[in-house]
């Protein structure tokens, strides 16, 4: 295992961990052994801590406390709670940012809240590359305001912005191909235009700074079971710049968005802020679930996470060069990178599928992506050279071909 | 404590206790000892196996397995599945029922399904004392689609349903009286006026029969965490008869929604029935513990759960009317009667205080009503017993007049 591979032996991936500074945050997980996990990017791994706080939730808070723990253990208030800790990771103040629902969900909220803002304007701009969800729940909001959905060129995307663009809305990192927006540039651009910014986050937070205040951005979504580890399903989040806050409208007006909820008024009163983003009672065993996880961050600085993820994706990408002739999709300059590597192989699902056979667990995205994650929190260079040693295996020895890897899975 | 009362001693309950066929399912729960707890129309109890099932889930298919466990724990399908259990008790078809979102979130994809399906009416009728939440979303549909939101008189809901309406949504058991709407008149009453009939099943399943397919309903909406002990904040459900489905469509669309999620096009195509309900990524932790939590209604009758459940409300209002002076709100009728009791007091806020302090926890519904929940796979005579001499001594030596009582808590 010790064999030279583009330059970089293992030895020296070794010696590039001994020297990481965020070495230490990997024991905050609890990782199965065996395994090299390059999927955390669409579902991160089990932060420790995680099942004692759930169990303390359902054993005392529910079975012992009961309904009292709305007050007594404070679910009221956890979705306030766990908003203040994503929004420090997104560079926003605590009341502008909502942990409630789904991505898509609140894909609706924001945009109809946008479009709201931008009564003259009948326009939402969104790249066709986008996660898929943005783009039909985008279609619905079109649909149902009467507006027209616009897909702009993902290369140029303020060619489409224009007097008429009420709003527009992109996917900071690619999840196909790990490709970053200049996020700056972008969302100054969509100002001049007179339209509102919207940023999802998903493959963002937790693995790159996003810095929503100076980027200037007015709205931002984003998932929580990625790089923040918050587990399969956890809840999403809303961003609403603070300046928007008072003319701020969505029409999901469930109770727990209410300026009174208990007052069990007939009539709809919005609270203040980012709390009219909640809608239903809040899922307290996934929220206290995501809550626990979200501590494998504390202490960690952004800068040190970017810096190891392009540590890890540079180290990636440089083996992968030279070890076997794949096409790297991922730009190979660093500001453009995100936090995975796509590689493109006609058989692309078999590669996935046969790495995962080996130990090493990435995905796959149709039509002919292998898509590797580096969550920095808890992956090693080592692991890295792993992985690689183990692609190229299946390369040479065309494991992808094999037939037990033909058939897809009902999840890709 | 043997004392007579109203013509029913403790022991007399205790022979109801060992005479009842479904004594066996309290042993179901984590019930905390010294505690009556008449507020599962609330929260429900913690079941026995959640805190096992949800650790497993944590551990082993998220931390062990990771990614993989959408395929191989079959988290796909559990939204599906879980479904299906419901549908067993609302007296649907699995296929007729999505489990997803909360209830606030269903209620808008339900009445937006609804109007679009009567594109020729233009009123939606609601009666006011609704819980909150589903007048408010309800408005907003309204508002959203340029429709009328009228309010009936709830002793007489069909009075308000014409030829313009395009669908009556009525809450089966009222949250605060408990009174119960006769689902059968009412729903053919508003078919008879070409308008569809939405329920709100929330205060009814888990404790009353209701029968859907029986009504003949069109649509129902509930939530899980009351009688169906799923859990604070638990995933809710949304039903749909199946002579509608080729039809449905509701705006929430995102991509769990979609035929082929996985495919990643960029138009969406929902689903063949209710599973273009489903939204964003399944809250996988939330629903473990609601499956889990549904074992606690295997192999139970529902006419049974009735009959247990009346038993109860009925002891309660005996003993209630037989030892004090306060108006029972709830029908006491029991036909017309849910499975919870409402006592009306001008201190209510502090009866509910005065008895959570002597161990019966029941609730307050603003501005005058004590409310008590009969949850009837976990509770006793004799805890209905004790829950009114309690009471009675409440009312005795005034406590509720205590100014430690007197401040009302964030969550009522």
């Amino acid at each position: 295992m010790q064999q030279m591979s583009g330059g970089i032996d293992r030895l020296t991936a070794e010696q590039m961990d001994r020297a990481d500074p965020l070495a230490a945050t990997r024991d905050r997980f609890a990782l199965p052994p065996g395994v090299i996990y390059l999927d955390g990017n669409s579902l991160g791994a089990l932060p420790r801590g995680v099942t004692e706080r759930v169990a303390e939730v359902l054993e005392a808070e529910w079975g012992r406390d009961l309904i009292g723990s709305w007050n007594t253990a404070g679910w009221i208030d956890l979705p306030g709670r766990v908003a203040g800790r994503i929004a420090a990771l997104i560079g926003a103040d605590p009341d502008e940012v909502a942990v409630a629902d789904s991505t898509s969900v609140n894909v609706f909220k924001l945009l109809a809240a946008a479009v709201a803002l931008r009564p003259d304007r009948r326009v939402i701009v969104m790249e066709p590359s986008t996660f898929p969800t943005d783009g039909y729940v985008a279609a619905s909001v079109a649909q149902t305001y009467g507006l027209e959905l616009r897909w702009c060129d993902p290369a140029d995307p303020l060619a489409a912005v224009g007097a008429d663009t009420a709003v527009l809305s992109l996917t900071h990192v690619d999840y196909r191909t790990g490709r970053v927006y200049d996020q700056v540039q972008i969302t100054a651009g969509a100002h001049a235009a007179g339209a509102l910014m919207m940023w999802d986050l998903c493959h963002t937070a937790g693995a790159l700074p996003f810095d929503l205040h100076a980027t200037g951005a007015d709205l931002a979504v984003g998932c929580t079971y990625k790089y923040l580890n918050g587990g399969p399903g956890a809840p999403a989040y809303a961003f609403a710049a603070r300046r928007l806050h008072s003319d701020l409208s969505q029409p999901l007006t469930g109770w727990m968005g209410h300026a009174e909820p208990f007052e069990m008024r007939r009539d709809y009163v919005p609270s203040a802020g980012m709390r009219r983003f909640q809608v239903g009672t809040p899922p307290i065993i996934a929220l206290s679930a995501l809550d626990a996880a979200l501590d494998a961050f504390d202490g960690v600085e952004l800068a040190a996470l970017r810096a190891k993820s392009l540590q890890l994706t540079s180290l990636f990408i440089e083996l992968v060069r030279a070890r076997t002739d794949l096409e790297v999709v991922t730009p190979l300059d660093p500001e453009r990178r995100g936090s995975q590597v796509s590689l493109r192989h006609p058989a692309a699902y078999g590669v996935a599928q046969a790495l995962i056979a080996r130990g090493v667990v990435g995905d796959f995205r149709t039509p002919d992506i292998a898509r590797f994650g580096f969550a920095p929190l808890y992956l090693r260079a080592v692991d890295v050279w792993d992985a690689v040693e183990q692609l190229v295996q299946v390369l040479q020895d065309e494991e992808y071909a094999r037939p037990a890897y033909a058939v897809r899975a009902a999840v890709t």
